[in-house]
């Protein structure tokens, strides 16, 4: 490997990393038409006009190219929270931080709705037996919570930030769980805008019942 | 059908039913086993001692056996549903209804985590392209619900029934996110026992935040 590095020149390095760049888009495109079972080799190799053998050149093995699509996705849903989050700055105190995770919910729907099968690539990724997600995903992940632990300060004052960081990723279930049933229709026929207002009244409910002057 | 149903005796009529008992209850057992994917028609038959075509005798197709298992899932967990609501039955009022549904949430919690594979099959199974959930296994489903609705009218008085079934229906969504997320420690690592207080945590909130009081 180092070997190989010292006689590649920097235009090897170039088109390895656009050849990478392209087959994460690639990806990206294959998921968001197919989801995660229509992701193949060959057809990446096709789209992006590469050999099937060069695929591995730049990435170890196909569920390294679903962790970078997915990461994609998270980027795409991080900021389109953060842009929620930031819709209620003027409102302070509690109501402000209650309106601000419930313009979150309503953005984490809107995403799922308009990006299905990306947004349900997400949970339906499991890493092949024995391997562990790595770091520079998890990290990515984290990031998504940010926002959410920010508001969280006003409402659970008393806790820690440890406790913040978990309340965070379960008011995220919490909303997820009405998402992923309320758009399958898994209990029952659920117009969009009845979700909406099921979500928003969850979500208040939530920020209600835990702030601090109860 | 009708010149048939006149030369079957009663004998043929009760082999027919418990063929069909006999393959549900193996396919309740294969999807413990293995999940939805491991269910074959040819393994059921061997397993029941009947000729693989006898199974079409008594069910339409392996969809509608696979509905028959998960419906005696929805049986299994509506009965560990109603236990965990009767066990604060002495606590009368708000806090009451409160701990009646922290109870349920966590009894949800222990279901899935002890039948694992049954539980995720009542999620993962879909209808075939263009067929409907039919009725009598909507109405199975409904049932979960009546406990849940009944510990609502303490909490959301000024609700309609109608709010109260589509409230019923969200809370049980979002103790879904938790409990499915938790378990597959999607965003975390995640011991069942801070899983159980998060779970009981956000059941707490929301409790308090619809309460009339608010």
């Amino acid at each position: 490997m180092t070997v190989n590095q010292k006689v590649e020149g920097p235009s090897t390095g170039q088109r390895r990393a656009a050849l990478r760049h392209a087959l994460v888009a690639a990806a990206e495109r294959a998921i968001a038409r197919e989801g995660l079972a229509g992701l193949r080799a060959r057809a990446l190799a096709e789209e992006v006009g590469c050999a099937v053998g060069a695929i591995y050149n730049v990435v170890t093995d196909l569920n390294d190219l679903v962790l970078m699509a997915n990461a994609e996705t998270l980027g795409a849903l991080k900021r389109a929270l953060d842009k929620a989050a930031g819709t209620n700055k003027t409102v302070d105190g509690l109501d402000g931080a209650i309106g601000g995770l419930v313009q979150m919910a309503l953005a984490y729907l809107d995403f799922a709705a308009a990006n299905t099968l990306r947004w349900r690539a997400l949970f339906d990724h499991h890493m092949p037996q024995g391997q562990q997600v790595p770091d520079w995903y998890l990290k990515q992940q984290q990031r998504l919570f940010d926002d959410v632990e920010a508001l969280l300060v006003a409402l659970h004052r008393q806790g820690s930030d440890r406790h913040r960081a978990l309340l965070a990723r379960s008011l995220f279930s919490a909303v997820h769980g009405l998402v992923v049933l309320g758009l399958e229709e898994k209990l029952q026929p659920i117009p969009l805008p009845v979700l909406r207002d099921q979500i928003r009244f969850v979500v208040t409910a939530i920020g209600r019942g835990m702030a601090p002057a109860h």
